[in-house]
């Protein structure tokens, strides 16, 4: 009997088990091929099935058609802080960031390394606490595209509305919130997300990219940071993470029998109430950080009255095997990551811990 | 019982089966911690360790000292391609290119797109069948570095001595020799190497630069392709490619356990003059494709009479469970990619294989 704890970790996070227990039995034979799909050539048969399996499940579960190009890039969602601005900042253009956390502004910093930046909105000196109301995103004329992150991790804030941005590209960072909810992703240019939260392990980053855009992109760059060669050559321009995109595909059939999208989005929502709920039936001692419109579903961000208090409480969590919930160095408290694979019961369970805890302290 | 073929897949290849096991046995639960490897936080202890002890197994079995950073990077080793002119070519410098094979010269073209470039050898008129002699490289007075590509994995040739290149700075690919013989590792300012050879699964790439080399880095690059931001984090700059530095861990570990470089080294001499004993002794049926002073210890490369024959051998040769043969299409003909996993008995048993099918032909 293994055992196993609760999984809180922002990323790299929980898998389902069911993933983990195909993994761990196909590991040493990948369905009779005599060899582990770790040995697999990128060129073998089994994987460029796997390949052409996991670009139709992206296609099917997030509702788009093939005018979108679906690429597994190495290289982590940073790669793509920098790839962005290299392939759609034309020479004299500008592009525009909203700086709503840690990680959006890491992608505006970078974006500085590359091109001109015009910072669109910025919560920084509100602690990063929120999202912007659409009207107070302003950019200038013409920007190359206005990037986003659409969930910080870090802070446990989300955008549950998008700019309507006309004909300016909308590129999002959607490293922490993919696939965890129904979405018109049609309406983005551009988007990407590190796999290690709602898609696989690290290691291996989902880009998504429409043909119009694409068609826009510099020419000239290296080769391999050129987003047409990877559209060009379906991710396999070289060896791409042959096991990141199989497990990918491994979580991508999972999320299609909780029923996509909608089914997923329900059971997210159920979590998100329970853990809210609890903070909000006692708010003097939860102490939630996120302003309440832009509360994020998938990072629960709270302090406690004391960090006395807080080290006692992850403590004892702990104990119970709820593991992975210290906030992040730069903000302190609590953060539950309850992305995709955590399930209701987990997060039941955390909440009647929550609840024993305050009668306790 | 698990059935396996023999990999001889050029990469991603074989990767030793105690290994496999191991990495089976603890997929559910990593070590007790209650998690999967895989998912776990790039920033928990458990993680942190295998990443300080897969640096300190690097420095030990290729006989280096603390001043030598060893990175583990995503992206491949096509990124490294880019990422060497990128932080090593200044302002009006040149970047000298030893041309031996398809990545050799894969290297040198993307180095095209960032800088000016010397060709200080190339044997492409020669369809890449030989290694320069050393007297053969010739270069200009103060290039940024002289990059040369060890092992030529499509075309079976090998270097098997290095220039002595003074005070230029001499940068290397190793992906198909790496850790594979002993060699003075000291030699070199930088080198790099795709894990998917010899040093576990795709998706990781090892760098290893020397200090002095690293101080003399451009500044201003996006953060994500500056090798100084990647040395200054422990590769923790960003999430890494977690699970792929956990299997290079036990792979090296497992190589510790057969002697070191020493060790592997005998056995690869073994396995290689086993194949090209069988390939000498039959020179009009089995005709090996590199110039003898450069042959491959790796990857070994010949043609048969007639494509039918080569076919009929593949297809022969894989009933009997010896797998991923089939030479490179640019080149054609058969490939034996015999890294450090692929054991001595397998080799033998195939060049068994080759006698039959020759007094069968």
């Amino acid at each position: 009997m293994v055992r196993r704890n609760v999984n809180f970790n922002p990323g790299p996070a929980a898998l389902p088990f069911e993933v983990l227990k195909v993994v761990q039995e196909e590991l040493l034979d990948y369905q009779g091929s005599g060899m582990s799909i770790l040995e697999s050539s990128h060129r073998a048969r089994e994987f460029e099935t796997i390949n052409d399996q996991t670009i139709m499940l992206v296609r099917e579960l997030l509702g788009l058609g093939t005018d979108y190009h679906v690429l597994f890039l190495g290289g982590g969602a940073s790669t793509q802080f920098a790839m962005v601005p290299m392939n759609f900042v034309g020479d004299g253009q500008v592009a525009a960031y909203v700086d709503t956390g840690e990680f959006a502004s890491k992608a505006m910093k970078e974006g500085r390394n590359v091109c001109d930046v015009h910072v669109a909105f910025s919560s920084k000196d509100e602690k990063y606490r929120r999202i912007p109301q659409m009207s107070e995103i302003k950019y200038p004329v013409d920007p190359a595209y206005l990037h986003i992150c659409s969930n910080n991790t870090i802070e446990g804030t989300q955008f549950h509305e998008f700019p309507a941005t006309s004909n300016v590209p909308l590129v999002a960072d959607m490293s922490s919130d993919i696939a965890s909810r129904r979405l018109d992703y049609g309406k983005f240019s551009l988007f990407y997300a590190g796999a290690q939260k709602n898609l696989g392990p690290a290691g291996v980053t989902l880009v998504v990219i429409h043909e119009d855009f694409l068609a826009t992109a510099r020419k000239g760059l290296p080769n391999i940071f050129s987003y047409r060669t990877h559209a060009d050559n379906k991710s396999l321009y070289n060896t791409p993470p042959v096991f990141g995109i199989y497990i990918m595909k491994l979580v991508l059939e999972w999320l299609k029998n909780k029923g996509g999208l909608a089914g997923i989005e329900m059971i997210n929502e159920a979590k998100k109430d329970l853990l809210y709920g609890a903070i909000d039936a006692a708010p003097d001692f939860y102490i939630g950080t996120a302003e309440k419109a832009g509360r994020s579903w998938m990072n629960v961000t709270m302090r406690l009255p004391t960090e006395e208090l807080e080290s006692n409480f992850i403590a004892d969590a702990g104990k119970e095997g709820l593991r992975g919930i210290k906030g992040h160095r730069s903000v302190g408290g609590v953060r539950f990551s309850i992305y995709n694979a955590v399930s209701l019961e987990d997060v039941q369970k955390t909440v009647d811990f929550m609840e024993r805890f305050r009668k306790s302290a």
